[in-house]
Order: C-alpha cells, then structure tokens, then sequence
C-alpha cells in the first residue's frame, strides 16, 4: 500500500511517483490549492491538492486532522521561496494525483500540538493519540535502537539470550512484591520478581558462563517519577570474570551505545571512585560529575568554636562539618533564594543553611557577609578561607550534622546549584562508584547495602564476622550525570561465606534454609565463580533522551496510583475467579462494624 | 581467568598454552597418569596430568566430577591410537602444568550421564544440574541463537521493539487469567497479559507501523506435555500491508532461520491451504504434510447401503463418511494393533474403526479381508477401491460419524499411522492454513474461531449478520509438521464492524463498552488498516531441537501442577502481607463447618 515512509523524502525523490499512507498532521486550504501535511512513524511531508483533478480534491476537502488516508502523488522540489528549513523534508512536496481515505477520525481528544495543556491523566486515557506526537514516537523508536543496541553487542561478546520465570518465589530484594495467587496450589502464591537475580546466579552454576537478559522487573512501591510497579533491566552475569573485567565490558557496551546512536565520545575509561571518597567530595554514592564543586571537610576547623551548631557535630565522631564553595555566586544568590535553599535542604533533615558571601577576603571583619561569622574567630575565618580556596565574589554554605545528614543535603545542594546557576562544564559524565561498605547499621541490626549475595573483598568468614562495618564489597555502580544507571556485584560462590553473611544480616538458619535453600544447595555443587550487573533499562532511555519522567519512554506507563487510565486496570473480578484461586476479598472495616 | 573455551580447541591450537576453565566432567586414573575430562559451555576437552609435578598431580587426585577448576596448560596432539573421533575436540589433549580447584561439589543429586533414571521432579528440583548436560546446554544455546536471528531480521525489515504491560487488565482470550491483586487500588486486580493483543493494535492506531515484540504470555490452564503457565511468542503486528505481504515477511522469517540456524532449505514459497480442504484431506487444521496419505470422501458411495453405521452419517448434512488408505499396511498392521488403533481413535470420539485389507482387489467377493465388507453390495466395495485407488496389500480404515468426529479420528489416525509405518516422507513441512471460517456454532451460540478483532473478507456488517456461520476470515495459521507454530489475522480497524462482530458473539453493548470501550474508542480517532501474527517460541525451539517437552528447552519450566520444586514456588505468604493487599484466604470447606 505504500512505496515509501514520509519522512523519508528529500530533493534525490524529485520527479518519483510515490505511494504514502498515513495520518493528516494538518489540513490547510491557501490560494484554492490544499495543502496536508501527511505525517508517519519516520515523518511529515507536505501533499498538495489542486483543483484540475476535480474529484480528488474535494476528496481532500473532506480531511479532517487524523483522517487515515493513502496518496498517491509524484514528489517535486519546492520553490525557493517555499523551501521550510525546519522540516526534513522541506524541500520537497508531493502532488496528489490519487487519495484514499482508509479511515476516519472524529475531532481528537486533545489537539497533538497542545498536549501540555491536558493534564497527563487525559493523555495516558488515550494514549494512543499521545503516543502519536512525533516526539513519543521518536523516544520509542529510539528505545527500541538501544535495546537493539544492546544485544548485539551481548551476542558479539558471546552472552546467552536465557528466560528466567516471571511467577517465581518471593525475592529478597527487600521491596514489597506483587502475589499471584495459585490456583492449583491453594493458599500459596507466586511472586513477580524483583529480579532475576537467584536465577541467574543458578544459570552461572549450571555453566552458562555469560548470561543477559532484557527482562520486566515489579516492585509494588509507592510510585515517584522515575519509579513504575514494572520496569525493565538489562540484566547481565558472567562466570570467571574479575570485577574489572566485568566493568570493561559493561562500559564498553554504554560507550558504544553513546557514540554509535547519539554520535557521543565518552572518556575511553571511566574514572572509577571509592565509595568513602564519593561521599567526602560530593556528599552522594551517585556524585553528578558535571559538576565541579566539591564538598570540603572542616571538622578540624571548628572542633573549639564557641558556636553549638559547628563544634557539637565538629567533635562527633558520627558528625560531619563540611563547606561548599560556590564560585561567582554573590550576584547570583539572592536573600530570598537563600531561603529557598534552606527549605531546599530541609528536605533532608538539615536543620539550616549557614554561608558566608566573600565580598572582601582581605577584610575578614566586614569583607565577610554573613549570619554566623560572627561566632567564628578570625583565625577560622581565614583557614575556611584558604581551605575552600574561595576568592572574592564567592559563596560558601556549610552543613553541620550527622555525617548522612551533612552528605545528603550538601550533596543535593550542589546538584542543585549545579542546574540553578549553569555550572554544568559536561553533557555526560560517567562514574563507576566502587568500594561499598558490606553493610550499613540499622537500629535493626546489619543492613546489606547491595544485596545479601554480593561478596566482600576480605573473603575470610572469620574477619567479616570480626568487623561487619568495615567490610568492603565487590560492588560497583556506574553512575552517569548523578544517576545510577546499573549496579552490580561480583556475587558469594562459597557456601560457608554466604551462611556467614546470612548470619550476620540476623537471618536465622531456618529461615535462610526456607528462603534461600535451593542457593545453598546450589553452592555446594561446583558453582563457579561469578558476577554481574543489572542496568536500569526505562531510566538510561530517560537520560539518553533527556527525558523528565520515566512515563515519557514507555509506551504504556501506569500512573503514580499504579492504574491504566486508558484500559481501566486494575479492575474488579467475579467472585467465582476469587473462588477458584481460593481467596475472597476483605471485608472494609466499615463493613465489618 | 581463561584464554580459551574447552570446546573450542582444536590440533590448530597445537602448542599453545592454554588457560581453561570449567567443571569435571570425568576422571580417570590409568597407567600412572590422570585424565580429567573438563567441561564448559562450549564443550569438553581432556585434560592430562601426569606425575613428573608432583604437586599438581597430588591436587589432581583430589578432584571429583563437577569440581570447578582453572587449568593452565599445554594443547598437544593426540597419538594416533589415542584420538577420539567421537568428541570435538578429540584430535588433542590439555598437558596440565597448572590446576587451581575453585569451588568443590558434593556427590552430584544424579549422575549427569543417567538423568533419564531419575524422575523428572528431582531433575528440576536440582535444574541447575539439569542444566549441565550438554545436551540442555546447547538447547538453551540454539534457543538464544533463534531468538536473536528473530530479532535482527525483525529489525531488520523495520520493526520496533515496543515492550507491553505484563499488569493489565482481564484479556479477553478466553482461557484463565492469572489475578495480581492491587495494593493501591483495594478490591481490584491486574490481571497477567495471554497475549498482547490490544495492546499492538492499539501501538499501530498509534501509528508505530511495525511492531514486534518477543514477550511472555501466561494461562492459568491445566497444563500438558507442550503448555506451560507462562510461554514466550514473538509477537508481530503491521500497518497498511495486506495478508500476503504479512504472510511473505513471516515466511522469511522461519525460511531464513531454518536456513541460517540449521542449513534446512524450506520451499521457496510455502504452500497455502484453505481450511476446507484441509480439514477434507487431512482431518485437521493443522496437517502433517510430511506424510502424503490424505481422508478420501465417499459419502455419496454409501447412502444407500444397508449398514446404519455408514449410512446414517452418509445422509445425514453435519455428517461425514470418509477412508483412508494405508499403502502396503496389509503385512505391517496386526489383529492386535488394529484394536490398538480402535481404542486411540475412540480418544477422538470415533465409536470403532471399520478396515479392509486388500489382498486381492480382483476377488471382491474374498479377497477383501473386513468385518464390514459382508454388509457392502460389491458395487459399492469396487467403488471404495476405485475411489481410494487401493491396489493389492493397502489397508483402507473409515470414520463415520459427525464430521468432526471423523476429522478429528482419522486426522488423528493419519499423523500416527505416519508416524509408526515410517511414511513421512520429508524432515520439515510447512503451510499455510488460510480462509478459516469466522464464527463456528456452538451450545453457547457464534464463537470466534480465531479471536474477535479477526476482519471477515466480507467487511459489510450487514452480510456478516445475515449469515455467520459462512463468513471466512482474514487468518493465517503457519503450521509446521503437524504443529501450529503460528497464527495471525488481518484485524478489524472498523469500529462499526468491530461491534457488529461483539454482537454476534453475543457480547452485550453494555459488555463490549466495559472490557472494550477503549478499543472501539481507539477505532474511531484513525486507525489504520492493520494485522499480525504471533508465533509460539517455545515451541517453536522444541520443534527445531527435536524436544519431546516444552520443558527440554525452557531454563526454569513449572511442573505439570504449576509449581516449582526447586525454589518451592508457588509459597505460602504473611498474613500482613494479604491484610495489604485486601484479601483473605478462603476457609476450607471442613473449617466453614
């Protein structure tokens, strides 16, 4: 039905008789001719109509904007003065000299131009019309190249396609899972997965040697921007691999990407960072590289001031007193943005925002302008001075608290400022975070910060045992412009060291025989050594696309209540399919009264 | 850690030194020497270490089969005498000059080499051991390899990769949904997708033009050799192309996968066949073309005689009288077989199996061996070995019943007939089964026989009305083998027509509005002519692999009960987390007492 896309045309198709099928992107009637712009997957190109073929043009007097029609016209260059640069196709139209209307549409929901000015509820109701905006469907289009992308490149590294189940066992990742009640095993439920993690490390038992997977993941969390109940991963593990080796090949695969679908040159090695110094320079484990600005430690400064704030966390061993150096900010930053930066950082947990404008470094009574300074002697003024390096004209915020506390806000401070005041000196900045900590304390005893089968550097049971909090993982996470892309591990393949980890998260031998048993069985069979990693699919095509939610590269996204507008899911069941999967719904409390 | 694959070497490697990695497979002791037969992915190669080092032959007595190892060492050519033509790399030997043992295995669950004397629920139970047989290696190998040659030439020829929902809402296949229940959304369920049916028409309404997508699918049926809760298809969906063009761009498809995966030359243009004709030659819709022997008609033959038995289905309209000839089975079949073959066509319905044995076609009077012939005037017995074309030592079997009864029975009969005298004459057969009714009739009234978006050739509501049960639709099945590997349809883009067909099946406006309302939305904002296809993967990797199972070429199957026994899933979960998500388990019927 179709000889050609129409975006595809340009002046080399001059003179062609085309056949094009697709949607009235617009109708416009000018000095007896009418024009359609004629818009498909690749394109829009412009089809005129003119009068001396009588039956045809008032044909095309009936288009109505999304008439679904075929034309058949003969392509020509436009006048000079005709010529519309913004269209890739702008050189050129098409005369109509045939026009079928294949079918109608009734006055669209919403115009596509103007989607903004519904609200996203009305655009994920019909979402087929929103995903016909020639920018969704280049986000799509460009997703299905990453993905393609993507495995090509596993496969030319010799990585195996292999399916793990979706209804499985519930799984360890911590996260609140989706059931499915069986029907066959009543009283028992499946689990969606959080993912695939047990499975592929069982493919690496079972010799599989390098494994990947495209593969929907579910979380049933309460939902942000960049969360959905199902999200993809590019899921990867390898047998008798080394973290660097690992690293390579997953960087490989991300500069690749960049320079082959975007035409990016990323670093030819990505700078790789200690998770310790990540926190000390940027205050996050996800550091936005494109920034310069580092945090500086100044406990030592401040541990005999007279002033609470500073001295009480400068003298805590689980403080942190810290300086931020905003360079030029003294113009920039105003009384009222300032305030807005101390609610800013309230978000987590910072009690205020303390600063100083340099107006005069010479003058360190009044060249300083500031609410604190003056409970600072003029010795620590000026070492502040020296250590941030700050000169005339700039800016320094301090964050005084817990050392997570001090990290996080000063951290988000500077990404914020980052953006407010154009300091990004990059487009893209990769990072690989390495070096986690094993654990973290929680009031509820040890904590995994990867997951409970990542294996620590020091693989000896005993001294992990010893000294949990200072036990170093293999973990890595490649971060990029302050977003986690993908995390990974090299994963435990000794049996005694996994029991060992169990024990030390406060999971009792029984309850990780039940959960996990089959793992501990599997480890004991000749697992080999292995690791992997997992990229977070939906948000490497946000970034990539520079996209401002996760919804925007989906095609079918659910909304932040976790429902589908347009299908009307979830919905409501016949009691007789309860009954069979052997569960009934709770009565509401009302109802029970 | 490794330079080389075990199963890539090879006398080209002569010399070398090699780093391997993998299991044991076997060891030997002989002659002072040891031989290890290591094993990865790739395959096995043996490896040699004799006692001049001490220290590694010492470690070498140590290890037991499934011992992970890394081997350093030299590849040398085999003697004469010593080469073993039956493995790969059997021209050469690994002379160990370094062996680190990695991990250690416990007595394997079952030998490797004798899976088959254990049951089937203690192979999945330890699958990850399952999985190290060679064979299930290369199986879940080729199945990777299918799935990427699907998803270049998908790719390819233009299509995009546009992942679905797997939380939505009741789907309307028919067969049995699995139910999430939502958090959010107290009393309502998602339900798992069994296709992504709506959801592709709804992304070529979109204008996406090309689809595809290689998706999981999930059945909570009761489940047999070749059906599993959860299935995987490459699903395909088109815009503005015809049947013949969807049904050319799919052929190639498995044309060229046959070709490129297997060296298999497939016909250059596969054969299509109304389903009419198949169902009167073959009994099926899906017929084994690689046994030549086809049902013959003979109705009109025996409306006259006087056994009921024939003569009833002969005259009457829905029924069906028919033979099939069996050639040169006279020797090949005994009296006990033939009650064999009664008792499996009795599956089907069939209430016996008349025969004849021609032994000599020249004596109608004795030389027809038959229970039945007695009842035949000789006209009649003439007309059947005129019609059959019988010559002397043919069998001729008969059904006579309904006509589904006899399709189902003597189809059915056809392919084991084939099967058991050795008659397929051709390794691969496909076709094409093409003008499939759309309605057929059922206690219930009309029931779609593909799915009800399936466009009828006649798109005039008013003549599909009048007369359902003769309109034919726009579906395509690909079978191969006897197997329905695939099946399609040009979809309806109509809204008027698609409510026509809502009708029809009896689906009240009120019902159409609720499950369908956005589809018949969507119709109506400009959709386009489209269509598609999907092929079941998993079967369509048992067939290229020879499988006897669904289960020999998935990595995780489900037992016939829909349970796991390795990670014991489906499981029992807390009662907080049932609180959260609104639901309670039914009591048992003895506790309601």
């Amino acid at each position: 039905m179709r000889s050609v896309y129409c975006g595809a045309l340009d002046a080399s198709n001059d003179g062609q008789t085309v056949k094009l099928c697709g949607w009235v992107h617009r109708r416009r009637d000018h000095g007896g001719v009418i024009f359609v712009d004629l818009r498909d997957r690749d394109g829009i190109v412009q089809v005129v109509f003119d009068p001396d073929r009588a039956e045809i043009f008032n044909l095309a007097e009936s288009l109505r904007n999304e008439f679904v029609i075929q034309v058949e016209g003969r392509v020509r260059l436009r006048g000079a003065a005709a010529i519309n640069p913004k269209m890739a196709t702008g050189e050129v139209e098409v005369l109509g000299t045939g026009l079928t209307v294949l079918n109608k549409s009734k006055t669209p929901p919403f115009p596509l131009d103007n989607y903004s000015e519904v609200g996203e509820d009305t655009r994920l109701r019909y979402r087929y019309m929103d995903l016909r905006r020639p920018e969704m469907q280049q986000k799509l289009v460009f997703r299905s190249k990453i993905t393609g992308y993507m495995r090509r490149y596993m496969e030319d590294n010799g990585f195996l396609d292999i399916e793990t189940p979706v209804l499985t066992r519930a799984t360890p990742e911590g996260a609140r899972d989706y059931l499915v009640p069986s029907r066959t095993h009543a009283g028992s439920f499946f689990a969606l997965p959080q993912s695939p993690q047990l499975f592929k490390q069982l493919l690496m038992v079972s010799g599989f040697d390098r494994y990947y997977q495209i593969v929907k993941c579910f979380r049933d969390e309460d939902l942000r921007a960049d969360r959905q109940p199902e999200f993809t991963q590019l899921d990867i593990e390898t047998s008798f691999m080394s973290q660097d080796q690992i690293m390579e090949v997953t960087e490989n695969l991300i500069r690749g990407m960049f320079k082959d679908l975007m035409g990016v040159e990323m670093p030819e090695k990505f700078q790789q960072m200690p998770y310790a110094e990540a926190m000390r320079r940027f205050g996050s484990d996800k550091p936005d590289m494109r920034i310069s600005m580092e945090l500086v430690d100044i406990d030592d400064l401040l541990k005999d001031v007279d002033f609470k704030v500073f001295s009480g966390p400068a003298n805590d061993p689980k403080g942190r007193v810290a300086a931020l150096k905003v360079p030029g900010a003294n113009d920039k930053i105003s009384r009222k943005q300032i305030d807005a930066y101390t609610k800013f950082v309230g978000i987590y947990g910072a009690k205020g925002l303390a600063y100083i404008k340099v107006n005069d470094k010479s003058d360190l009574e009044k060249g300083l302008q500031s609410p604190i300074v003056k409970f600072l002697p003029e010795t620590v003024r000026q070492s502040i001075l020296d250590r941030t390096g700050a000169e005339n004209g700039d800016m320094i915020f301090f964050g005084a608290d817990s050392f997570s506390v001090v990290c996080e806000a000063l951290g988000a401070l500077r990404c914020k400022l980052g953006e407010d005041l154009d300091m990004l000196e990059k487009e893209w900045a990769p990072l690989w975070v390495v070096d986690f900590p094993m654990f973290e304390e929680t009031d509820a005893g040890w904590h995994a910060i990867h997951h409970p089968f990542t294996a620590p550097v020091n693989t000896d049971p005993a001294a992990l045992t010893a000294n949990p909090g200072e036990a170093i993982s293999n973990a890595y996470d490649m971060v990029l412009n302050g977003v986690e892309l993908g995390g990974g591990s090299i994963r435990i393949h000794d049996q005694q060291l996994q029991e060992c980890v169990f024990r030390l998260l406060g999971i009792s031998e029984e309850e990780a025989q039940e959960k996990f048993g089959f793992l501990l069985d599997a480890l004991q069979f000749g697992a080999p050594p292995h690791g992997g990693l997992a990229f977070g699919l939906d948000r490497l095509v946000m970034l990539m696309t520079k996209s401002d939610s996760i919804r925007e590269v989906m095609a079918f996204p659910k909304t932040q209540s976790a429902a589908c507008p347009m299908t009307a899911a979830p919905g409501v069941v016949d009691t007789r399919q309860l009954r069979e999967l052997n569960i009934r719904l709770r009565k509401k409390e009302s109802d029970q009264a």
